[in-house]
């Protein structure tokens, strides 16, 4: 994906001193570059049997509800805490510093239902691991995970081992 | 729309109380009604001539992702503050109880483009009124509004009559 490559932006100390932020927004800004990552994303997953697409706020949801368009899938998302209206089940996990909270309606996945979930950003996997397990919580299967981006050198796929997890730029 | 209304949710009391919040998250559920929408909303907006895509933190994304990918235009968002890595012009508006404050990248519109904003929800218009100011700030011009549901009473539209107001569903 060299069109990727090329627009994909480091931006030195964000969102804290000492990270390379991976700026994703010329991608989007560009129409051959977005429909190539929405498409190369579908690609990626295509031998993969899901229902629904699972995506993780908010740049998860730049990439989970076009892909769900093109692939005729329907989309649930994962948000920060307070933000679902409805009935919500939660899951925590730790960060460096501190925990992280995300959660899920209740009524998103039905039982035996078979979940893609999407968020731009592989790093250490701790987000795509508890939308898994909200998944799992609702009697969901996780099909896969895929990531525009991978951050390989931090082994966030060991914290996901329970499926298939691709992505199409690797760092 | 009628399976838009059909499946909008009414979540009384949300996010406080007295407000009946309506909840999209049945439609992108639904692949037929998640489909129906960017369709609607590409109808609706068939007659604008516009570069790129404007969509607004969080619900914004949802819709304005896949109306980029199937209309072949550049998508640029517009997030709450801090979280946009690069450099950012902000504006702030006021809600009922205090301001609200957005950002857009600096280099996010270019001068003389056109800019079509999309949201979920019209309400007060204080949103869609700050993403505009953003675009012309950087000397965009603001080609139009989208929004899925529009609660007329509240009069949205009249904070925005720099452009065409466009909604799928009007309450």
């Amino acid at each position: 994906m060299d069109i990727l490559t090329s627009l994909i932006r480091d931006i030195p100390d964000f969102p804290k001193k000492g990270i390379i932020f991976k700026d994703i927004t010329p991608v989007l800004k560009s129409p051959e570059a977005f429909t190539a990552t929405v498409d190369g994303l579908a690609d990626l997953v295509a031998d993969m049997d899901f229902d629904l697409i699972c995506g993780i706020e908010s740049r998860g949801f730049l990439l989970g509800t076009a892909m769900s368009y093109t692939l005729n899938r329907g989309f649930i998302p994962v948000r920060k805490p307070g933000k679902l209206p409805y009935r919500t089940i939660q899951e925590s996990y730790s960060l460096e510093y501190g925990t992280n909270t995300v959660e899920m309606h209740e009524d998103a996945v039905e039982p035996g239902q078979r979940i893609l979930i999407v968020d731009d950003l592989l790093a250490t996997g701790g987000t795509a691991h508890a939308a898994g397990a909200l998944i799992r919580r609702l009697g969901g299967v996780v099909a896969g995970y895929v990531f525009v981006v991978e951050l390989a050198f931090l082994d966030g796929r060991d914290r996901i081992p329970d499926a298939p997890v691709r992505s199409l730029v690797q760092y």
